[in-house]
């Protein structure tokens, strides 16, 4: 059934094609020797197969090469505190990278009750042979092996794809424990492959995990421990190619295993970019953007995923889906992209996507505003949403964050950099009276034609002024945007201290926003209380993106579980009632981060019964065997 | 089934707005008398049930009070010839009512090879006894009555609603002739009284068709002659309340039987608008709107009906659709709200939407430019979109185009004026050797902020003057959008002379646009010579929206079938071999008529079969007795 309707999908496309060219070919004039016939010829990227000898990919196969297996990110970038309890960040990727961060000791010890004496090191090395036996399907295994793609069943490599980065993943990992990993790592290294391997899952009957960047905080990679069919983690990194830039019509067509850091500089070679930079940029993929309905930081200028995407195909039991035209809208019907934009996995494998590009800006700018207190800060930005001024990225962090941000500053060599800094300071504080103690930041970013963005900033700014905001300068806005990249290595310092924690976020409209930020972070103090949590929680939110009708909302829950017998469950109520809360407060699921298996039991007050039953009946006709059978959404 | 599903929807409401209302309730203090009780009162817009007495409805019961039943729009407004063959439009409603438009006789003689002597006029009377006597289901009727909702089975009422507009419904209306008509037509007066009927169509398992504005092209509105069932038309009309406006927010949560010219008009009596102005706004509904994924005019400003809703209400035969929040934006799998918008009635009524609302804008200024020839125009309209500085409106037409709208000039009572249009026609024709039959267009609309609007005219014209363009005035813009609302009006001007004709439309990536606008007019053309059309057709189009990635474009085409036997006949081939010419060259099936019945047959080519299937999976799943049996789409 696969196999006819892939081959189906493939000889409508060809047919399709074929009747196009030769409507077209009627108003073309004939060459003199009368031969009319035009060829519907393959595209010469569906043909290759061969990997381009000698190009690097950003993403090897074996991936616990470049990064960690039981932490975030690159394995030579990590916090640690050195021998003069002083925090610092090795490697050599970031701009943190080799500097000394001298305050972060003082504000994690203060903030947590933690001590640098109470260590909870990670296992460092995979134990392979605590890991299952896979369970292979040979047949299976025998036609991706006839069929040329690369597979492994090594222990390492089923591990590192089993899992995304929820705490619970993390610190099960880090004490040496697995569940159920994939039994099988498949590499695809174009759409053809992708079919293949599709049509080869239904025909033996084994499970789908689409894997892209591995970045899931909704427990969306995790294997379900009752599957009893082979689990095959299809990872997509090798598909990654940008297949063409149309300078014409401002798109690119790009292989769905790209990820963010690659996709943005192949792009930016030739004076482009999508400008979507979501905080995992760095590893997660276009595909996986597709399937979790992502966000990036500049969506202001730039869009959503969903307002990005031109075309997409989706390769599913039932065949190929796609749309036939590439026309910036339509109306056709309901949009079969949104069928396929949120389905997490669960539906088929994203391959390729034609994307907007934009031309890359000429000039950027940074820029901060210290308010004197929460309120007046969500005021503000309430007011630049509704003047539709909002900079390509403004973000408002409350007065914890702002401490936090504070004592991330890499110690500075310059006594003339540390001398403005306490001038500035004093007259925060002490001339213009704010209390150190309520104030908060927001970092905005401007980017565009220079002249713009310079009457842009001083619309932004006066509007700040109006609600007791005072620019606050160009570097603390840079420094906020670019600690964005090394917030998630944090945890795993944490992690080494006793300390757990985990971000989440939603989306609510602007009368609900105060509400919601003081009643969810009221909530995680109590219950942490109440679970019997020895050391007061790490409780603190920031406005991350604003809308005409609301805004997102991006809560950091932290706690030291010292003392505690189950920290990882005592963790996962309270993330619970914290969602409870914010539902109760009219905020939404999520705004991007998805649903995966970790929020499916509200899927239903979500999106109502009916709701419900209308993703059912796609997920029934699409996916009649659960090939896709990661168990997210529904 | 039906019954539970709608009371369990709402008992669920009930249920969860208890819940969430118990958790808010933990943060407020507690009064002294110890009374905590906080229930969750239904709102008091759903108890309602008495029309307000004297408040007048915009579109009464009986529409064939003020509307035509055999062509568009109020029966009070009409272009006609008069004894000296000058053309007038009658009526007090538009601003060109009362005028005299000297231009267009010759025009229309000289365009059509038309002649004023050969009259085509349609049957002016209803004739009651050419009706089909009503396929009543009792049970349906008797329950309706005790449920106290308005119905009627009259013959001027079901055949008002037994069509839309497109060109072969109004030909046979003027010619008499009834295809299948709605047995009965129901009138809802809120949400609950939608839920009602939808249980009783379930229960006696009639045929639904809801109703709005009854201004579909797409043949939505056509009754499936094979249906056997009772036809009730559910017209939504008389649910046309604003219930809230949310100035916090910027929402407002609307009936979906309003109609857009009253929708703008109430809000603007708080001072505030929603933007859509799609060209059928004065009859359209918002409920149609939803249904058919519209598009306004300022959409650039305002966006278009995805853009503009926040959250839908949608009543099925498995219950009320609805989400749980009104989050700007989430990610908790596919939105739902793409299964409903698109769906063009055949899942369901949609009953409330909350929109986004805007302050109306400070400042309007109209403008136009004059292109060398229609190229230049469209690599101005791409520049203009590259640039992301379009107007609020910005339109194209081509030379066909201009030399109408130029027809349709109303008699000018100054001399001035007509002295002022002279030295303008020669300064763009003599002095700036532009050639009156390639030049074309651009009409503008900005609005905004004053000193906004002044300098984005600014930018836009000093890009039009980089390819050739030259400012025309306002008054030509102006007229341009005037002008929209009437030119619906002319058509049946056309059909009492022989002339027939339609729009249709499509969005096309920008690299295709000059492709698709020659090619399509030239094979509109040649289909018409093939077919035995006796005159040269009318052929022309404009480039009417600008997106990133592509553009609107939209074609007239009308012609004179004097000698045809069969002239519909004709007509529908032309206009298939047309789409066919936009489909291969790269065009969409649609960018906001939709798919109805007309355009079926594309479905699959547009969606691909696996799209089919998971519209189809959804409709089987939603209504798996076809209540809602339209057969639209698929």
């Amino acid at each position: 059934m696969a196999s006819n309707s892939s081959g189906g999908g493939s000889s409508d496309r060809q047919r399709i094609a074929q009747q196009r060219l030769s409507r077209i070919a009627g108003h073309l004039q004939r060459p003199a020797d009368g031969s009319s016939a035009i060829v519907a010829a393959e595209c010469k990227a569906q043909g290759s197969r061969a990997d381009v000898p000698g190009e690097e990919k950003t993403v090897p196969r074996r991936r616990q090469e470049v990064m960690k297996w039981n932490g975030w990110g690159y394995s030579d970038s990590r916090f640690f505190f050195n021998k003069k309890g002083q925090a610092e960040f090795t490697g050599k990727r970031y701009r943190l990278s080799g500097l000394i961060i001298p305050g972060l000791k003082d504000w994690f010890e203060g903030t947590f009750g933690a001590s640098l004496q109470h260590k909870t090191p990670a296992t460092p090395i995979l134990n392979s042979s605590a890991v299952q036996p896979p369970n292979l399907n040979e047949a299976f295994v025998e036609e991706v092996k006839s069929a040329g793609i690369p597979f492994s069943h090594d222990a390492e490599d089923r591990v590192f794809r089993a899992h995304g980065h929820c705490l619970h993943e993390i610190f099960a990992l880090r004490e040496g424990k697995f569940g159920r990993v994939p039994d099988l790592v498949v590499w695809p290294n174009c759409h053809n492959d992708v079919v293949k391997i599709v049509e080869l899952a239904c025909k033996h009957n084994v499970c789908l995990i689409p894997y892209g960047g591995g970045t899931s905080v909704s427990s969306a990679l995790e294997c379900p421990p009752e599957e009893t069919r082979s689990i095959v983690s299809l990872d997509t990194s090798q598909m990654n190619r940008i297949l063409w830039i149309d300078e014409k019509n401002l798109t690119a067509h790009v292989e769905a295993g790209i990820v963010g850091q690659d996709l943005e500089r192949l792009l930016n070679e030739s004076g482009y970019c999508t400008g979507h930079e979501p905080d995992s940029m760095e590893f997660s993929s276009l595909g996986g953007w597709v399937a979790t309905r992502a966000s990036g930081m500049k969506k202001n200028i730039y869009g959503n995923i969903e307002d990005l995407v031109v075309h997409v195909r989706m390769v599913t039991p039932q065949g190929v889906i796609e749309k036939g035209c590439q026309g910036p809208r339509m109306s056709t019907g309901p949009d079969v992209h949104h069928f396929i934009m949120g389905s997490e996995g669960t539906l088929g494998v994203v391959t390729e996507v034609t994307m907007k590009i934009r031309p890359m800006p000429e000039y950027q700018k940074y820029g901060s505003v210290v308010f004197p207190n929460f309120e007046q800060g969500v005021a503000c930005l309430r007011e630049v949403a509704k003047e539709r001024c909002a900079p390509a990225s403004i973000r408002l962090m409350d007065n914890e964050q702002f401490k936090f941000g504070h004592a991330l500053k890499p110690q500075v060599s310059s006594i003339f950099t540390s001398f403005l800094d306490g001038l500035k300071k004093f007259y925060i504080t002490k001339f213009k009276g704010f209390d150190p103690n309520r104030l908060c930041v927001a970092t905005l970013l401007f980017e565009g034609d220079r002249e713009k963005v310079l009457q842009h900033e001083k619309q932004v700014y006066d509007i700040a002024a109006k609600f007791g905001g005072l620019a606050a300068g160009e570097d603390n806005g840079q420094r906020g945007y670019m600690l964005t990249f090394v917030i998630a290595y944090l945890r795993d310092l944490g992690m080494d201290y006793y300390v757990i924690g985990e971000s989440f976020e939603t989306s609510v409209p602007w009368d609900r926003v105060l509400d919601i930020c003081r009643n969810v972070k009221a909530r995680i103090i109590r219950e942490c209380k109440d679970k019997g949590v020895q050391f007061s929680p790490l409780s603190t939110c920031r406005v991350t993106q604003t809308y005409d009708a609301g805004a997102c909302v991006y809560f950091y829950f932290a706690f030291n579980y010292r003392g505690l017998s189950d920290p990882v469950h005592v963790y996962e109520q309270v993330e619970h009632a914290a969602r409870e809360e914010i539902l109760a407060n009219g905020g939404s699921l999520s705004h991007h981060h998805g649903v995966g298996k970790l929020r499916k039991e509200w899927m239903r007050e979500t999106v109502s019964k009916v709701g419900m039953g209308m993703l059912k009946s796609v997920k029934d006709y699409v996916d009649p065997n659960n090939i896709f059978g990661n168990r997210n959404l529904l």
